[in-house]
């Protein structure tokens, strides 16, 4: 096993400016497999860090200074295209947390770095933001604007050379929370995956609400008209008064569309007998696609977040397994999607990413997804579970 | 045409700490210029950035790190003597935007940086803290507090050895702000002249309203008892009950003032036939001045900020075109100074700054001023045009 | 006298990481004296500095970008055992101030950071969050999240050798504040004591209230089960109902203690000839102990804060002098607890530390402040002098 220490407080190690071809991790010459790191610089991303995992067909992009958020995924599909999993918001740079201030302007200040492909949200909080009870929550919560700490990089040095970058994060604030979250990121060169395994611990003595939404956000290639979504649903509704007029057609994508704005559908998933669920983006001749599966005991909800707005704006869809759907805290405790984690407790929180760039793969995951909704017809309410402004 | 580009995320240079002669510039050795930049340190200026552009006369200090801000200007009277044009604010630091909070204290930690000549308020919103509707806004909004990228330098090896120096500074907040700015400063050996030509874009799809003050102050050896401003006046208001009682004397300088705090008048000023209009403050027996000069076509209102207290508070004098007057925007639609930026259109800002060091120079621009004034009476109002508290 | 500037603006001197012998400052070999800094790294330290000063048998450990806070020290003892004075925080990490947000969760985000053994709350305010007028105010005010400028060691070359660190902390909006702090932290190799002296000057030109309150915090293995509090007492109540109920055995520890939470008392102390007071914390066989000691006319009040929760949660017992208690700014005008500092005046705080690690030390201190108690009996208040919510 090569390993390498990229950041650690408790080894007084910092790695800057880097690139590892296969051969200096002690690997086959002709394993691709590389591995960079860059000190990004420039406006507000001054401060951020960039980890580029080259891995097989697929070049993975991590910030760990955004809590090992995974800014985009390229992928060559089999004639050698580039495909890429992510999107392009209005927001370019990697913003450093020292720019972000949460609170600004009613607690929206978390959109002001709002790019990845990847975002966790979480985990004292997740949602929109607003008071609740005595606290005010701003908005998805703090975990992607806290810099991770103990970076390290692992490659298998014997077949499948698993590629596996972990990352620790602390959400501490004294007397309220004693979180931290291990981050395990894994690819191999020979399978069109990206696995992301997260373990949450309470190291507090007491037991604590917590909330996860795992905010995975995909544009063009594979979001354009005639795009459409996956999901095996037990049970699906709008989130608002809004995405109730969009029921009809809610899983059908349209191209980018001025003055859309976002429609969002709540959906609680049907899982299959290992306990994972599976959402399938593809793209409109179903060439390209991008599979998020989740396991459900952890993240038993699904939100789609359909922002078929234009390409300025941020043209783009989120499938989003979480806890809690994406509504303020205060509402969803009726809901029963406000878990709590004990004392000592951890939770492990898994998605894997199926980057699918050939139709045989596309048309397997249709037909799984199908396979699971067989089992079960789709409830769809007309109307939110949540009366907003009711809480 | 030398070119160095001091910070750049796209080519990824990050020029530190820096000293280039004109030789090294490829100009000839008796040209004066040098350029400078230097790595600041200590307190809350860990992190900030300084160019000093030496061009002739004139030393020119910029702060990319705050939104490209012209911290002061020397200028080398024809004695020898150097007339400085900014002032002392009690804040010595030049604060790195990562140490601002915005909205503390109810909005005002903008405060706990503000010590530059030239000094941007915008472009989202600039004015006095409060609630806009759903919004609750900072004051003089995020501009100043956000890091520039792309500074590069351009520096003319032919007469007349103009040097440029650019940078562009981002505004940008998913689903609700898309500004690019880019900021031009200008100067060249032979002229008293500091040209500002900054160009606001809208990268979004949807028109938004923006706001822009050009926060310019002054204090001595220009300000002192017996100062003078001189400002071509369509009309004249005070800014609220405390300025209607200075409006005697309102262009008159005091000494630093115990208890004077600020009196702020709004004016409507007349322009020039190339839609420009010029203020001018100069010293007591008028040998030094800095003469405003700006396009009131996008800049058609100019406050005027005498904050005439004590040297220790901050001795000092605003003048300070603007699209806006400093009132808290909720107040400034009813005015018709909230103007609106289309998708995909450009905003063009001008201010030249005339760092006035000779006696000639000062009653030309008096003349001039006077011109203005010759073809129309100043209406002068006695009570403020807003009623503040009645939004 | 040796000197070194580890950071100065002025001189534009930044020493990084550094290791100095005694040798290397010019000192006899064979006295035990060096000094060490580290510039941190990893999650939300980034940024950060620590100096280690090892003095004699004392290790102090410093942190300049916090304000010249005291993380702890440790003492050996004479049959070599090491005595850490300080606490276990759950936040683990010397969080730099730019990941700090005080505005948080209605104003309590300066807990985000919060693991000091000296933490300087001040000097605009103190206490808690909560609005004072116009003024909303975050807990304990801003020091502690402002990195110190003019970063000064100095190290006599005769005895005692004695060896100073000097920092200064500004505090500065403009129009609202211009204080600045010049801390100096002093100790020698050959006596028990760390001394802190504060100079808080008001270099505005009017007056200003403020408050100061030094957050000393204390646990293992001085807290422990029958760890006991000496303090000499004019009068002594209960901060809150909650504390009321713990009058009986307000000075006697327990050991950590699930559900305890917070117990804290208010304190007018008795002082000392020399205008000092003194309180002294020991475990249960009194073999070690620190001993707080202020000049109690800059620091006329004492908050014990007895917070012996859990290890997790962080067990820990406050002795903090003050000009102010803990409550919120408005309720201490009543009490006389707001003073104020005119233009140009300056503040003197002086806090000792007695390292204790010797029972005759500790007998010495017991014994010192029953004389002090012996003159005046200990006026105890059965209730609250504030009523919460009624400020």
């Amino acid at each position: 096993m090569f390993q390498l220490v990229l950041l650690s407080n408790q080894q007084h190690i910092d790695v800057g400016n880097l690139l590892l071809s296969a051969e200096l991790m002690g690997l086959p010459k002709d394993i691709p497999i590389s591995v960079q790191q860059t000190c990004l610089i420039g406006g507000k991303q001054t401060g951020s860090r960039l980890i580029t995992l080259t891995v097989g067909d697929s070049i993975v992009r991590v910030v760990p200074t955004r809590g090992m958020a995974v800014l985009d995924v390229v992928r060559r599909d089999k004639t050698g295209k580039d495909v890429r999993f992510g999107w392009d918001s209005p927001v370019k740079d990697v913003v450093h947390p020292s720019f972000i201030n949460q609170e600004a302007s009613g607690g929206i200040g978390w959109l002001d770095g709002f790019n990845e492909m990847v975002v966790r949200c979480g985990y004292q909080w997740a949602g929109h933001p607003g008071q609740d009870g005595d606290e005010f929550l701003t908005l998805h919560g703090r975990i992607q604007n806290t810099p991770a700490d103990e970076v390290i990089l692992d490659v298998e040095q014997v077949p499948p050379y698993r590629v596996t970058l972990r990352g620790r994060v602390d959400e501490k604030r004294f007397k309220f929370t004693n979180f931290e979250l291990q981050t395990v990121l894994s690819l191999t060169p020979d399978e069109p995956y990206l696995l992301v395994e997260d373990t949450l611990t309470n190291k507090g003595s007491y037991p604590r609400e917590y909330q996860a939404i795992y905010h995975n956000n995909f544009a063009q290639p594979i979001l354009e008209k005639g795009a459409q979504l996956h999901v095996p649903i037990a049970e699906l509704s709008p989130f608002n008064d809004y995405a109730a007029g969009g029921l009809g057609d809610w899983n059908q994508m349209p191209a980018p569309t001025k003055d859309f704005d976002e429609m969002v559908f709540n959906i609680r998933p049907l899982s299959d007998e290992k306990g994972f669920s599976h959402a399938l983006l593809h793209n409109a001749n179903a060439s390209y696609g991008i599979e998020v599966s989740y396991q459900t005991d952890t993240l038993p909800v699904l939100t789609v977040w359909k922002n078929t707005d234009t390409l300025e704006q941020g043209y783009v869809v989120g499938i989003e397994p979480g806890t809690s759907f994406a509504y303020n805290r205060s509402y969803q405790r009726n809901l029963g999607l406000v878990p709590t984690i004990e004392a000592g407790e951890s939770k492990h929180f898994v998605v894997r990413f199926g980057l699918l760039t050939d139709e045989d793969q596309i048309k397997n995951s249709v037909t799984n997804i199908a396979q699971l909704q067989s089992t079960q017809t789709a409830k769809v309410l007309s109307t939110p579970i949540v009366r907003l402004g009711e809480a």
